[in-house]
């Protein structure tokens, strides 16, 4: 068993992961949350808000994810957003064209479905499962297509990121935060992506759940006010230089900008907070690196992209967070495909005089000689030069159509004028996290064997399975154990779960089986403290608490003790400082 | 303007509600929740945890929104979930048929399509957009469909419910459970119905947000441990009696269990529930009543079932929650459709002896006799009775075919054994709410216009929207006004701002416009605090206090100013009691 199997099968066994639909055998791509597995999601989720939403006012908005075709003609994934799909004409099966040839050629990523179909023919590649032969590749677009109403309902589709949802309210967003500059929002939600085959479990999943922030920035003014908090943070910097090197960078954040490493400080601000998020949760410092986007991978729009990677046993370095400066392309997408202006007016400190060009039509005299085109006509002599409008008869194209307009219909000056201001359309950085994937980095990360016990005489070593989970992500954060299932144990008890939820901390009861065995079952989903009542607890009114990491355990009083609990978990007060060791 | 238009337009403006694609012009059935919106959204979400998840014990899982068909069988869905849909011929507008004819006829949504369509020809009833000729009338599923993976994917579907989840989970669940009854599950998630063409606004929605329990009983055993918490509390009850009178009675749920009018405990203890989180959130408590399905709307298979609805100004009583005792149906549904049992093992509290025939078939002689086919044989021959095997030659069925066996083949006896326990199948009770329905009650329930001012003389009455929302459901929970926008104002005001955030409060900073105009802004989202910091903070660290029902203001110190606010947020501390009067 490989790291990712005793993970998974721990999270299977424990009610972390579970497959979807096991019940009817089950589908690729597909993961349900245990009930473990779904707190500690939401622990995840809810860190992810207080970063975003609450430190950096980022509002979390949420859209639909059914999406209309509209959104995603503008985004490019009606166009673009496909895999190059093979199929073998006998078992029908369908596989990926690229991975079919991936031996064979370098970068089959990159190749078009004429280049792979070439080397599929050129290499006799036949069906991986029944050796048939394979069809012609051609684009799969990846996301799930359904239809919205009935009979000529509109084609809609599943959204393959959150983010859309955000650049389609830009002008509610806008007015909402009164059009000042930066401004950002945030979802946290489902998308879909309908791989050909899905293979590698919860990794690259068809429904998966993303958190994502799109912060609308001054496209003259990349700094970010708070720099400083981020400038001395060191991180794991794989730069397209290092790439080809092959050497990862330790390097502050402060320099990285300095050198050009990085395009701008809020590009690095972000990377910061990226680094800084995923420490807190859990991933380990030494399997984590920020990795840039090569030139030839990268979005012709983009100007700097950068993937944070994590390590894992099975899959190596894993794509976990993107972050990139998407400039003004989605905004100028949407502003093309609704014909609608998406910018936002921005006062200047003091008017500008300007000396401008003027062009003033006379609807007057235009009006009745082109009747309904003659706003069109106007429009169309606005943007013509001077030497073009000092012509006798003036040619302009309305409609496709050629129209010949005299010259004395239009005025035209050069006059100075005061402008107050003028409309920008922001440029738009883009942290986007794939939670699923740093969910089960989280676990593994977390996840360890070792053997215990055997110091005392009389004691056997034993292996123990352990999630070192952090104590603020754990999806159990105390475990209430009475040492006996009797009335006078089981009351006080009761009585120390039900103080400890009121203080907001994730409990749970467990009487069943011996008090070493559930230790060890605690130890196994990552509880940070156990605490057991026992009968001394009668008398003195005092209780064990016992470390998860350590093994130690102390004696303290249940009076305060969820007061005592929740400054272990969120504000580092030392275990044992928390009474009397044992 | 309604009050429902009234709330929308509030809703819109102020960022709690957009609808969806607005940049496209939109499409019915689907609505943005906004920055506000969605805060709130999440607040009333946290709460049902904290009532379901945390207090009841019923963890929560996060199964795909994508189904598999086999669910939707099982679950009826594919079979059953559909509208009658009647097309007009000229412009293929789709409407639902019963809509149609509600006028002509008494609950036309109980008529089949061929009774719709007669009742169309003999009321000559045309398209309500064209008077064009109408099609005929047929049932549109209502689920969304999409293909999982290329080609020869699988039927696919977006849940139209979150519980099939929580069924399919079944084993799963009990299995960490540790098969203790009553265990349950729960989910917060989206649903999608894709009605034929929805107009009712946020209240019909396509995409929404569900909010459901499955809790797994012991089918001999559906009293309740914890009971007393609700026998005395007193709701408004429209029992199926009830309802042929036209009057809600107010009555305890114990009195309402007594006398029978409540199938039993387990479903009143859920009403109380559903009941205590209504209110909760600040649902008003004479716009809520608890509604008993007729025996001829409830499901074959359900004991009984109650809706909660609450009242509105524009759509009358709108169901909101359902809660109903819906038996071992799911489970055996499932069980069917995998061939899987869905069960669990209940031990006796002591073990019985049990006297019963026994069917020992001779597997030493089947096995020559029969080869392959012993198995199925020796199956066979085991639920024969003892008459049956007394016959000399015996005749099975096996895979459809007659087979004769020797008597010899066959041992049996009367035999008395000794029965530990036995598999049953629990009964399932399920609460389950439409949040998005839950979300729009609470905003029209909150909000109120009212004339303030007027009283000095040189102050004019004005007009004032307020949504009097719940301290704790408030979207923004205490605002920050710097009387100016000036340096040393700022710097304590963004101080304030931060030791707030650190408590987990809910704040906004807001510096634009009059102090007048600010107060105004946050009546009308709901804030139940705002703080103003003006040049006496300066000379002695105090801030004016607002709050928003009574406009009555305090003044308070800074120093200790979060555990302040968090006490009149979540202790029910009185305002007054929090600093000197002004």
């Amino acid at each position: 068993m490989d790291k990712y199997e005793q993970v998974i099968e721990l999270a299977k066994r424990r009610g972390f992961l579970w497959n979807s639909f096991e019940l009817y055998g089950g589908t690729a791509g597909f993961y349900d949350y245990g009930p473990l597995g779904s707190t500690l999601k939401r622990r995840i989720e809810q860190i992810w808000r207080e970063t975003y939403v609450v430190q950096e006012g980022f509002m979390e908005i949420e859209a639909p994810t059914i999406g209309i075709e509209e959104v995603f003609v503008a985004s490019g994934h009606v166009g673009g957003f496909s895999d190059p799909l093979c199929e073998c004409k006998d078992c029908r099966e369908a596989f990926r064209a690229d991975h079919l040839v991936e031996d064979m050629v370098a970068c089959a990523d990159a190749l078009n479905v004429e280049e792979l179909d070439k080397i599929i023919a050129e290499n006799n590649v036949r069906c991986p499962e029944c050796e048939g032969e394979l069809g012609e590749s051609y684009e799969f677009n990846l996301m799930f297509r359904t239809n919205i109403g009935p009979g000529t309902g509109r084609q809609g589709y599943m959204r393959p990121e959150t983010a859309q949802g955000m650049f389609v309210d830009f002008l509610r967003l806008a007015r909402f935060y009164r059009e000042k500059l930066p401004f950002g929002a945030t979802q946290i939600g489902k998308s879909y992506r309908n791989e050909i085959s899905p293979r590698q479990g919860v990794i690259r999943l068809r429904e998966f759940t993303q958190a994502e922030a799109e912060i609308f920035i001054d496209p003259n003014n990349k700094k970010h006010a708070n720099f400083g908090r981020f400038a001395d943070t060191v991180v794991n910097l794989y730069s397209e230089e290092a790439q080809e090197k092959g050497i990862v960078e330790k390097i502050s954040l402060g320099e990285a900008v300095e050198k050009g490493t990085i395009a701008h400080e809020f590009l690095a601000y972000q990377i910061g907070l990226t680094n800084h998020f995923l420490k807190r949760i859990g991933i380990a410092a030494d399997k984590l690196r920020f990795r840039q986007h090569l030139k030839d991978e990268m979005a012709h729009y983009a100007i700097d992209c950068w993937d944070a990677e994590i390590e894992t046993d099975r899959f190596g370095w894993v794509e976990v967070v993107g972050i990139a400066d998407r400039t003004d392309y989605d905004l100028k997408a949407h502003a093309n495909v609704s014909k609608t202006e998406l910018s936002i007016y921005r006062e200047y400190s003091e008017p500008k005089m300007v000396t401008q060009f003027v062009v003033k039509p006379n609807m007057g005299k235009l009006g009745p000689l082109f009747k309904g085109k003659a706003k069109a006509v106007a429009d169309a002599l606005k943007v013509l030069t001077q030497e073009e409008l000092e012509q006798e008869s003036i040619t302009v194209t309305v409609d496709g159509e050629e129209v010949t307009v005299p010259g004395d219909v239009v005025d035209f000056a050069e006059e100075t004028v005061k402008i107050s201001g003028e409309n920008i359309i922001p440029h738009v950085i883009e942290p986007s996290y794939g939670i699923d994937r740093i969910f089960y980095s989280t676990m593994e990360h977390a996840f360890a064997e070792e053997m215990v016990g055997g110091k005392e005489e009389d004691e056997d070593e034993e292996a123990r399975n352990i999630l070192r989970f952090k104590k603020e992500v754990a999806p159990v954060q105390v475990a209430i154990l009475p040492l006996l299932t009797r009335e006078e144990l089981i009351t006080p008890a009761k009585k120390i779960e039900s103080q400890l939820k009121q203080k907001g901390l994730l409990v749970s009861y467990d009487d069943s089986g011996t008090i070493g065995r559930r230790y060890r079952r605690n130890d196994e989903i990552g509880t940070p403290y156990s605490i057991t009542i026992d009968y001394d607890t009668l008398e003195d009114n005092t209780v064990t608490i016992r470390d998860r990491d350590s093994m130690k355990q102390i004696r303290a009083p249940i009076d305060g003790i969820e007061d005592l609990v929740y400054e272990m978990i969120y504000m580092s007060r030392e275990f044992e400082s928390a009474g009397k060791a044992l």
